[in-house]
């Protein structure tokens, strides 16, 4: 399973087409195995109490899926979530970035499925873990 | 089944409790049936194309689904989203708000489970659904 | 929206075509708002404790969504699950019956999507709620 | 983390407490990282063309988990399945047994949250993949 892009070029994919979200993430790692996304936690991300909001995990999960399906079929794809799956199931540790790790589960001519598992820097136990899928358009 | 809190009541714990978006959002109805919340679309919910984005959605489903909660136990309890389970169906009609219609379910002693329609306003077909389910804690 | 197949249709389809389960259902109601199953509660489809199995109430909504689509773009394709999410609400009540209510809410060209509601006959409060996304093959 | 059940412990749980499909189902390991349980597929599984049902494969998911939160709290609590999040995505391989790995992702005081992964046996690419939700009750 060659990839179809580097790490550059999925961070340069993002500040280009993703302009007003990428400087929330950045790409740890892209191989055969996944990928493994950052949300560089800011103020804006906050519930009050301090807890990573539910939407800016959600996005978290969405892109790391995102980039890793287009990581394995390059840019070219328009593809669209379609289904998402998500277990809340610990409060994210304070001050601490979370971690999106995502795996290409099944990627075929129409449909792509995945899961993502999101834990806070430093911490073993997951915060949260999401199911998705993404239909491909038919172009390719 | 009496609610135990009223539209004005719903906008004022979201412009306190939710500062950060609570601009985003009106409370359209609440009552037996469930709770209509207003996602004011605005250039920051966009995706490249002008679509609304998953997050964006997201939100907008966690939030409707909240307030429905809250109207039925009133604005004591800390509920949490432990599970959401989307279907994105169909792109949003540009230039329209979409407005969220969440039911509950299910109101237990520890879990909260509901649905959420979405659609673009003045269209018939839903853009999303959702399925929620919120823990309740036990200080009730 | 022609319903391409009628209750009659359907039943037969069933009898045909999944010989070894057809007897434990019955088609109650299609029409374009949706479809209707029963499931017919025997014991094979008891937990210990007399309660309704999660796999038996798993068939019955996944069949009354297949049924449901059938019913909207005849017997011809051979449509696949690709995803359910189910939430388990209540116990289903003793000795009774449980009916399953499908719609779809989006039949597009590869996928059709829809959700299940599950009820004890006679009772108003449901007992399970699924979203369903079937993939439609090419051929039609 | 010690698990509570050994695997022999388990399997005469099954026998007694699921007498109906203990015979469907051998638990092949269970240790701190999961549990595996094995589907004996035979024709009352099979859908027409050979394929293991939909029903079937949510069984075994259900009962892997199932068996997977017992080996961590012990026999005594009832718990009950309340969200199953299921992505089917690969016929699977004919005349041959399904394997469910599941671990438990969370083990909080009312919730345990996990996902199994299904694969034909023999095979690498998964055929089915599911995040289940059980309800512990307050007993413990």
């Amino acid at each position: 399973m060659q990839l179809q892009m580097t790490v550059a070029e999925l961070q340069s994919f993002l500040a280009r087409d993703f302009a007003q979200v990428a400087g929330d993430f950045a790409v740890e790692r892209a191989d055969a195995a996944g990928l493994c996304l950052r949300l560089r936690v800011q103020d804006k991300h906050l519930r009050p109490g301090g807890t990573v909001s539910g939407p800016a995990m959600f996005a978290l999960a969405d892109v790391a899926m995102y980039l890793a399906l287009l990581a394995r079929i390059g840019p070219v794809a328009l593809a669209v979530t379609t289904n998402c799956s998500m277990d809340f199931m610990r409060k994210p540790a304070s001050g601490r970035d979370i971690l999106a790790e995502a795996r290409i589960l099944k990627l075929g001519r129409s449909l792509a499925v995945g899961d993502v598992m999101l834990t806070s820097e430093g911490q073993a136990e997951p915060v949260a873990r999401a199911g998705m899928t993404y239909a491909i358009p038919p172009l390719r």
